[in-house]
């Protein structure tokens, strides 16, 4: 049947004989964006299905570690006695989100973002009121609340924005996504809102005015239609997973290896780009080395294949996957004397140990002499508790000058780097996905890593939760026409 | 009106009234991708109309340089004296066209890249039999017709594919592209092929199956709609001087210049968005820092802003522009000694000059002991005529030891580094524009920078004609219905 489209994934309403089901609002994805989605919906006073793919809801954020990015003096920053504003919340984000942030979803949460928390605890998600310094670990392992997830601590970001703890942690002994997604489908439910799990998005419905009003799934083999009378909003995740799409779009990416759901395809994205949406920045990618475990191991020094320094080791652990991989082809060690050596948390293995630098370079293959350059000029400086190249701040300062000298592998040959997609579709303030002109789809809104949000270019640790959170809640609210 | 669709840039045809012109296929752009698919769209039977949306034709190509880059033991190399193979020239190209080359496209263009020389040979296009060795200068300052214009001699290229020149020179003294677009207007004129100038287009047609079947052009103000019975070719460039989607595709190009023509604005790839197409790449560009002009400048030293080396000096503009742009933060300087200076063709200017390499490195502000432990390793290893670092090809490694020591400015905020863009839409080998599923769009082609090819993420002088020419002559024999 022809559909009177270029594209397969598209369907006129006419082509539709039977609709399944109906609601105002249908959200696709049952992760933390679709449960924000779909609860603010229904609080606007829209009838609202959720379609979720696989058998339970939860999502990749049920997976991740449970961290929101929250600024600007949340109630957990007053209750550890932190200070912090939306300008400095704004200004820090602007810089680690870049090149190119958008900032007016920047501004817009940082303006809101002690509201979105209060409206997180009101909803159930629990935080303990309690601080782990940045000197234990950027992902925390126990259930404290408050914590640094970034860089702010580090050059130069602590130069553009006076730093504050903003990571804040779901509370749970280590990863918490889990206990956030519980809360978050247990208020769906509570809010009266169907789920139809097992419901597989495969098409489009467009009606003759262009505007969009329904979903095609799949449920046991079969197509289904879904009416959407007021809007449909896409919460289906990124692309990592889909290797033919890292290919057309993010080539550099193939080379890592994708955490989150291999339920990742993209689809989303490329239904929104069969109706004309925009799809920007994807080429972009959370690249990770989280080598910083124990956080003391930053006292070491960073080389890349050359033995030399080309960073700074206390920056966050995807502005060193980004360096790593794409600056440094991923060929990097991290140096210690025996004085700063702890065997690392996560599995890099040692690349070489000797009692002389010498030997060590000789281990490792450097070019002669470099590396003993790179210790001899780090230490001179060190031991007056500088680091002018590139000013690791003064706690982690150290010599390196007690043998024997090891380096740690950070080869991505040997620790295949772990990454997520950034790109997606364009949307505005409220979930609105945008043609390349700029124009409104009628009808199309999505929010998750679907779309291009707050973590446009870069990424700190919870930016992507509440990337979800806040603008799916706006998605949902715009969806049932209650926003602007 | 509502449009059906959701961007006005699309039109139903029984929203048209009225088609002020008729061709079975009608080419968007008279540059030489659209010279060549007009053409060969004609030769193939098909009645061709050519849109061209200033007062005269010529596009970028006119602007260019004149190089086509032709392999495989073509007209002109063996007239030269050299062999080359399609699997060298393909292997090579696939190189330097990464990472994620479109293999599919180099083979078929190596393949027929010797037939490709003689059919640009017949239309008129000259080519003058000489050789200009690289030693000279790789955009030669001449007439000179073939020369090596990539990094098919520099490590480790060299290694891969066994090296040949591949710089076809459009003759004239300097550059030729002119010379080739009026080669080629001229073959569009004799073919009896209409040709309307300042016809601008604005927004395609699209009948009730899906099919793109016209074009609408603004001429004087006003909207006319031209037919397309069998296909439309876009033909329109890449996006360079569109700073809003530079922002959204590709914002780490805002910082460089882009070169080209301001008509370059990426409405093309917008309109094949707005039915639906794939647009990939589109945050790769090919940066260049032209410094090597006169070519004996490779023998200086290449540092970053800490003093380091970090690339072999012999490699292609666009490597080094990709490296300092994108690795090195744009901060770049060349050293010399006396005795390899030369002043730069180009408006680089001098950083600094002094008598010892420490006065250098005190005037360009660099870490103490850098600049010095930088060049005793190159000068020790010159000395034996080696450069185990990065493996500079031999005829350019000499010791920088004769004072006085200058250091030419590359940085990026003293010459703005030329840039122009290489995303665009997806096309199949014939120039059939696809769907993110892969599917085609019917009555939709486009060839050169409108599209993603033959370069696709990295790129050497003389590629893009060759996409264009070669693409846009395929894309005209499939609009016509010629090829499958």
């Amino acid at each position: 049947m022809p559909s009177g489209f270029a594209t397969n994934r598209l369907r006129r309403t006419d082509q539709i004989d039977t609709w399944a089901a109906r609601a105002e609002v249908v959200v696709v994805g049952l992760g933390s964006a679709g449960a924000c989605a779909a609860i603010e919906a229904r609080r606007a006073g829209a009838r609202v299905l959720v379609l979720e793919g696989q058998a339970r809801g939860g999502g990749v954020s049920a997976e991740s570690s449970g961290q929101f990015y929250l600024g600007g003096g949340t109630g957990l920053q007053t209750a550890c006695g932190f200070e912090d504003s939306a300008e400095a919340t704004a200004a820090y984000m602007k810089m680690a989100c870049g090149p190119g942030a958008d900032a007016e979803k920047i501004d817009l949460f940082a303006k809101n973002s002690v509201l979105h928390y209060d409206w997180l605890v009101e909803q159930g998600v629990p935080f303990k009121p309690s601080f782990l310094p940045t000197t234990e670990a950027t992902n925390p392992p126990g259930d404290d609340g408050l914590t640094f997830t970034g860089s702010e601590l580090a050059y130069p970001w602590r130069e553009h924005a006076r730093p504050a703890p903003r990571g804040h942690n779901v509370q749970h002994e280590g990863d918490s996504g889990f206990v956030l997604m519980r809360v978050l489908i247990e208020v769906v439910r509570r809010e009266g809102i169907e789920i139809q799990s097992e419901a597989r998005m495969q098409r489009l419905a467009v009606d003759e005015a262009g505007r969009i009003v329904g979903v095609g799934i799949e449920r046991n083999g079969a197509e289904e239609w879904i009416a959407a009378e007021r809007g449909v909003v896409l919460c289906t995740g990124g692309f990592g997973f889909n290797r033919e799409m890292l290919a057309r779009y993010a080539p550099t990416l193939l080379d890592c290896f994708p955490v989150g759901l291999e339920t990742e395809d993209g689809l989303g994205i490329r239904l929104g780009m069969a109706v004309g949406a925009d799809a920007i920045r994807m080429g972009a990618g959370c690249v990770m080395v989280p080598f910083s475990k124990p956080r003391s191991l930053v006292r070491g020094v960073l080389i890349n294949g050359r033995g030399e320094r080309f960073i700074n080791e206390d920056v966050y652990q995807s502005v060193h996957g980004d360096v790593f991989h794409n600056r440094q082809d991923g060929v990097v060690y991290l140096v210690l004397d025996d004085e700063s050596y702890s065997k690392p948390w996560l599995a890099f293995p040692i690349a070489g140990e000797a009692d002389t630098v010498t030997g060590l370079a000789r281990q490792l293959g450097l070019p002669p002499g470099s590396l003993e350059h790179t210790l001899e000029v780090w230490n001179e400086a060190a031991a007056r508790g500088e680091d002018p190249l590139f000013h690791k701040a003064d706690e982690w300062i150290t010599p390196h000058v007690t043998p024997p000298f090891r380096a740690i592998d950070l080869r991505q040959k040997t620790f295949p780097y772990p990454f997520f997609t950034l790109g997606g579709l364009r949307t505005d303030t409220s979930g609105r996905v945008l043609t390349p002109e700029s124009e409104i789809i009628a009808g199309l809104f999505a929010a998750g890593r679907v779309s291009s949000g707050i973590p446009a270019q870069g990424y700190n640790s919870g930016m992507s939760l509440s990337d979800c959170t806040f603008f799916g809640r706006r998605a949902g609210r715009a969806a049932a026409g209650a926003l602007e």
